[in-house]
């Protein structure tokens, strides 16, 4: 009945790409692990996500850039950032001797099939 | 536009009550750190919750008792679990002599004035 476990547990040694595991999810919400391994996001890709996406750096280190901003943003275990939809953005670099891990939430307001509800996107 | 943290920083070295923190909130969803130290559940008494919690412990150590099952739950960093609304549980221990720092992300369903949707629900 109670779903659990430990996220830094089963992270992969070595991986050809990013693996996202699925922690939790509830209508219009997701709960992943992110595990990447000095994957960073292709040259000229941007993210640009229909939700909000809240982001943890629990383990390892990255960079994230925003676009509009200056500079990328340097993460360390425990930083965090909270991505409204359709602010790009972009992973720059990951650690390529160790695995980052990350702990994801998506939020696209519940019931909604995926779009996005609620007054702060009016 | 871009709101971030460290979920590590401003830890009160001590402290007589939980200390929570709104680190994001959107309608029907929030996310959360708990910073306990040393504290625990009053005898006898049980969270009894309307919404869905999942919640990762990230320092520290702790013990976490459901309703129903033969011992509590001991955790230890990077442990999750997602307590389903009304699945009774209390705090049995907190570390005594560090900070213990939870991730909690509360979900309600989104645009239902904190009433609990969703089918997971019917």
């Amino acid at each position: 009945m109670v779903q659990s476990g430990n996220i830094f547990a089963s992270i992969p040694a070595q991986s050809d790409i990013e693996e996202i595991t699925i922690l939790a999810a509830w209508p219009g919400a997701v709960v992943e692990r992110i595990v990447s391994m000095g994957h960073a996001s292709p040259p000229g890709f941007w993210y640009d996500q229909d939700w909000t996406e809240w982001v943890i750096l629990l383990q390892g280190a990255a960079a994230l850039r925003v676009e509009g901003e200056a500079a990328p943003r340097s993460l360390r275990p425990g930083d965090y950032l909270e991505l409204p939809p359709h602010v790009r953005h972009r992973v720059e670099w990951t650690a390529p001797d160790r695995p980052t891990v990350w702990l994801a939430v998506h939020w696209k307001g519940a019931g909604q099939g995926g779009q996005i509800a609620g007054p702060q996107f009016a």
